[in-house]
């Protein structure tokens, strides 16, 4: 096993650190870039790309990153994972709900998962020696199993036709669940099922990158993951679905 | 006027230590009771609620409190009107995205206005004597006018029904816009739009008292408010439409 205990203090760390920056870029205007016409990429995710990258090379030189922003390499073998800004319209919004994830996969495992809030402080992380926590706290899944006692995320879009999606393909959850928000940045809704809060989580399209950390945290906390075909979870799918202890999925 | 400039510095202060108390409530966990089926009202709201009320007699022991929950009164005269939590499926959910919102009213208008995310300490607000804060600093609305350029929020609803009326009578604006984004919390997309980050906010069910602080914070800012059906606005009309200085109402 290539990731090393010493890396998880380091790691949290560098996500103090790299946080700060995002607060005080979330504090001032930030000038937009487009990555294509309705997606965006700030110049706030470069900066945090180009932050964490450079950390992590501190940290471990011979391990290599994959990012979100300016990717060049595959997904696959030895890997750090990150995602810079998981929830950047939040970010550009004034939403103070979005974070900075970051995996340790090795051979198609991962190994270990950060996903910080900076603006609240809020760190979730696991590695391989530790269950799930919310920065000193162990967390733990919910422990409703019935549909009707369940409350659920989504993940949000601005297209009309993929909110349509989820009411079509859901249909069941939306009407039973006691309430199914739809909400920007997989890593955190994926947290929210993780420390309780939320029991389940929808999401036909994030990337790896924003749920490949979260994920662990999920795993190690309890609960359930699958694609969202509802075949066996893998790290390199799009889209997720995640559940406390409960089957419905 | 009714309205002493003391007010001011102690409603802050009330807010600050109410504030605490939400945190706590937020990192504890809450039993629910329900307010109607799909509705919620969470004993944190109760508690918060009776904090402010208790708080507002304080500060002046002369003024109504008017709030959403266990509601008595009605919205008329000179009044204090409280949301204790603003966005409580957020709250519920782990999204840091919620607010205490207090306003004074005079004869139907608001003199001060406050809008408080005790998660992230972002305090709005505005007085008689004063344009419009973000905790010490004077807050306007962003220049962005074509429609192109402009980011947009409106108020989430869980009910797909009410998603689909919001794509279908604000088609060209969902279209055009750069990013249109659903979201819980009224006060918070008000205030969102008020600083500058969100160039428009539309919700056709928000609440006086989810809308009536931050309203006054978004005209001293700069911005410009309507009723859902682009009339001129009224405090105790249900819904809004918020936009910074721009023409697309």
């Amino acid at each position: 096993m290539k990731y090393k205990k010493e890396y998880t203090l380091q790691i949290k760390r560098l996500l103090l650190d790299v946080g700060k920056e995002v607060c005080e870029l979330y504090n001032t205007s930030i000038r937009l870039t487009e990555k294509s016409p309705k997606d965006y990429v700030t110049s706030a995710d470069i900066i945090v790309d180009d932050l964490l990258k450079k950390g992590l090379m501190e940290i471990c030189s011979n391990v290599l990153v994959y990012s979100e922003e300016q990717n060049t390499i595959e997904l696959s073998g030895t890997q750090w994972v990150i995602d810079p800004i998981d929830g950047t319209a939040n970010f550009i919004l004034g939403i103070p709900h979005f974070a900075i994830s970051i995996a340790f996969i090795e051979d198609n495992t991962t190994l270990a998962g950060f996903v910080y809030n900076p603006l609240i402080n809020e760190l979730y992380w696991t590695d391989p020696w530790n269950n799930s926590f919310l920065n000193e706290n162990e967390i733990w899944v919910s422990k409703r199993n019935n549909i009707n006692e369940m409350y659920g995320l989504f993940g949000f879009s601005a297209n009309y036709k993929n909110i349509t999606r989820y009411y079509n393909e859901w249909n069941e959850l939306f009407v039973n669940a006691k309430k199914c928000v739809g909400i920007l940045s997989p890593s955190l809704s994926i947290c929210s099922v993780a420390r309780g809060k939320s029991d389940f989580f929808i999401d036909f399209g994030c990337s790896s990158e924003g749920k490949i950390a979260a994920a662990e945290i999920l795993r190690k906390a309890g609960g359930k993951l699958f694609n969202y075909d509802k075949s066996t979870y893998s790290i390199k799918t799009t889209g997720i679905l995640a559940v406390n202890e409960g089957k419905i999925f």
